[in-house]
């Protein structure tokens, strides 16, 4: 699949992240002097969030391939990613261009927050193909598109952006500003009021959204909340307690409040004080930070958009054919997210373990223990582990883990993992006794022939000597002993 | 501290169980025939969700008195919450039988989310007592709350919600529904207008919330979040582009959709078919695992709702004097949480390191290694692990660590722990050594002789043979070994 970017700011920037670390080549066109580090910095970002955000081997990255013309870009395009300013004398300018040159099967897809499909299609000549796809900020990350106009090209573009960890939501009737935005602008006005009437701070106001209900949408939304908040007496309860509520006159909402010097000094101002002792670099560090440790949160609880990140895994997982070349056998990789950090300034011990683990699922899903087989009811479950930490690792540092095997039988197999830092030596060592077992009767079973065929191969290359710790366990201390 | 509860509902019962599980007696009157049942329910919750939230030991519960009258309630009070319906003569009345019993120093809170402080003080004999402290569901979870109400009893009741681990916003002026109501009543009334008039479904809704900005602001606020889209140029350039948007006539939001039978009915019917799979007490289960959930991750990132539960922790941790009784060593308990269970259904490897880290934790500072003795400069590191995987655990189950010191010598110590299931089989066992460091030159070195004389008496304990696995390590395969 071939994608185009056309305009790489920000929001661009973050389409153009998404497709090429899903794999897919992108070209990109944006006369803009700085667009170049632009969407390099964000690519940066993107690839440190997903790094810490995916268990599974990340899907070989397509490459930036930067256009010199809008016709140039498009020429063979499958999906067009369009970006450009709000305005739609530009939007129609840029979609003809885009329409010259473009295959006529190509979907044209608008980051749009405000024109709706009606309004961008107005000069088109293939008018069909247009669609708003109008994501969120961060866009490698936040998986929500809102896809409006309808047919064959909304469909498609549903398909291309669901391939790429997106969770499209589909607009059936158009309208200005769509819908998040519209949410955030009537939050928005309100909060402007607060702050002009000198009843709260943007601090104040931020910490009642992030300490408060922020909490609860990360999860579930305004309707599934109130429902719970309903009680056993359901949704239907929760409106009749409600409606009285909405004829009070307590907000100014449709009042705008007028955004002079004074307010934009004031607000920027305390937004200084707030947040000031960050860069706007840092800042969006710590957000993806955040964002990725919420996502695993929900992927560990199989919910909302922890199930976007793990149908994303199960697909790089499925896609990861390529045999690895070479011995020890080199399986997985990570980074070390910030939050696997303890009080000492370094990784945390379990999560030594958890790395050992991931790089014992990709050598089960290597052998042909998947998802696939554990659904028949067998599957391999670890009964020993021997570690030995020899490094301090820091947050933001590779890990690759190179793993051997140093036995098996009909029943079981022992692995041994080193997770090396990139400098080449050894953080820890883990020594794995694992059995296969059926699971329904929670009992080892011998393995069928295709698994230990898997197994022979791998123990043909394995030629050296075991190292000399292996089968070794902790030793007792005795007083007299003597340590460096 | 004697803490009073007027009113047992959800938000009572909320107020009830954060107070409790923080360790204090809460005397309640509720008329209803049915709050205790409530009540409990509510605090069956807020245990399961503490149990899983916090890493430390909790503290010993309060017991909840029921009280057959408000003067029975609050005769010896120094903090009353009122938590009764949303009527101002309802409260006028309660805060009179209140005041007549009540110490004149016991301050009042209200969790009122519409009436501001100076209506609550009408017919008040003392009315500089009362305060609005208004919650956000769950209240056991959700740290926010605001403080309506100048002067000493504000004061007082901010330092009072603190301490059981609730993030106090002093709201300076007082406006109808104080702030997060406003905000969410804004966002409410175009959510209506938005399944009113067709747009989107209650659903559709629910995911560009949750799929988008709800994550953001999990962690920032709406005016930090913004500040990163502003970019390098920051607050000022975003308000500059963000501003024109406002004068665009989008917006229904000062009209409300008549709340009809059709209406009701819809949005009803749209709210089955969204969450009907799921019982209000299972969404309630997983709300508060996926919020303990990201809790956990934005404890493990040093940030927002994090720092609130990091701050709980310490407290926890620091009250936590009473010497464990009877050897081996009982100092940590946890829960199986959601999260922590596998594709095969039961607790992750990494996870049963995680617990016995934990407890490893706890005797760190049973000895006295605790934060203030590293800030010295001075840790523990673990070098070296065994774990035996014994048994299969479910999420939800309670683990109870059983701790022994093998052995020690001045700058080490073998610890062995072992994971017990509430029946009393064994679910893992890990044994541990450790090395006494000097963390900035990053090497062994002796213990301080308070340390070691901690070890030497709990060693002294240390009387029955060591476990027989005890030292060993994972053994080889052999082809020709038969495992059953």
């Amino acid at each position: 699949m071939k994608i185009a970017a056309i305009g790489g700011g920000v929001i661009g920037g973050g389409w153009i992240a998404r497709f090429v670390l899903s794999g897919h080549d992108v070209t990109v066109f944006d006369p803009h002097p700085e667009a170049e580090r632009i969407v390099g910095e964000v690519l940066a970002n993107a690839t440190r969030a997903w790094q810490g955000l995916f268990q599974a081997p990340l899907p070989r990255s397509g490459r930036v391939v930067w256009a010199s013309s809008i016709a140039e870009a498009v020429a063979d395009a499958d999906y067009i990613q369009e970006s450009v300013p709000e305005r739609l004398d530009l939007k129609h300018r840029i979609i003809a261009e885009i329409e010259a040159a473009a295959p006529a099967s190509a979907i044209i897809g608008s980051s749009t927050s405000g024109f709706k499909p009606s309004e961008l299609r107005e000069a088109a000549r293939h008018p069909d193909r247009i669609v708003v796809a109008h994501p969120f900020n961060p866009v490698y990350l936040l998986p929500v598109v809102e896809v409006v106009g309808g047919g064959a090209a909304a469909q498609r573009a549903s398909e291309v952006l669901t391939s790429v960890g997106m969770k499209p939501v589909r607009i059936a009737r158009e309208i200005d500003a769509h819908i998040g935005d519209r949410l955030l602008e009537a939050i928005w006005r309100e909060a402007l009021w607060l702050v002009n009437d000198g009843i709260a701070t943007t601090e104040e106001i931020d910490d009642i959204i992030r300490f408060g209900f922020g909490l609860r949408w990360a999860q579930m939304g305004l309707f599934e909340t109130y429902r719970i908040a309903g009680g056993e007496a359901g949704m239907r309860h929760f409106l009749g307690q409600f409606g009285p509520a909405l004829k009070w006159p307590w907000t100014k909402l449709m009042d705008v409040p007028d955004l002079d010097d004074a307010l934009i000094d004031r607000i920027a101002g305390q937004s200084d004080a707030q947040s000031g002792a960050h860069s706007i670099r840092e800042l969006e560090r710590i957000r993806d930070d955040n964002l990725v440790g919420i996502f695993q949160a929900l992927k560990a609880n199989d919910w909302g958009v922890g199930q976007t990140v793990r149908a994303q895994e199960d697909a790089f997982y499925a896609r990861e054919v390529a045999a690895p070349s070479g011995y020890p056998l080199e399986l997985h990789q990570t980074r070390v997210a910030g939050g696997w950090v303890d009080y000492n300034g370094h990784m945390t011990e379990f999560r030594y373990l958890q790395v050992m683990g991931d790089a014992t699922d990709a050598f089960l899903i290597h052998i042909g223990l998947d998802a696939a087989y554990r659904a028949q009811g067998r599957s391999a479950y670890t009964v020993e582990t021997h570690i030995r930490h020899l490094a301090e690792v820091k947050a933001g540092e590779r890990l690759t883990v190179r793993t051997r095997l140093l036995g098996h039988d009909q029943k079981r197999f022992r692995l041994h993992h080193a997770i090396l830092r990139d400098d080449g030596t050894e953080a820890a060592t883990g020594e794995h006794m694992l059995l296969h077992v059926d699971t329904d009767a929670g009992r080892a079973v011998p393995m069928p022939s295709l698994l230990l065929a898997a197994l022979d191969r791998i123990a043909a290359q394995d030629s050296t000597p075991h190292p000399e710790h292996a089968g070794q366990g902790v030793r007792a201390i005795r007083q007299s002993e003597a340590i460096a």
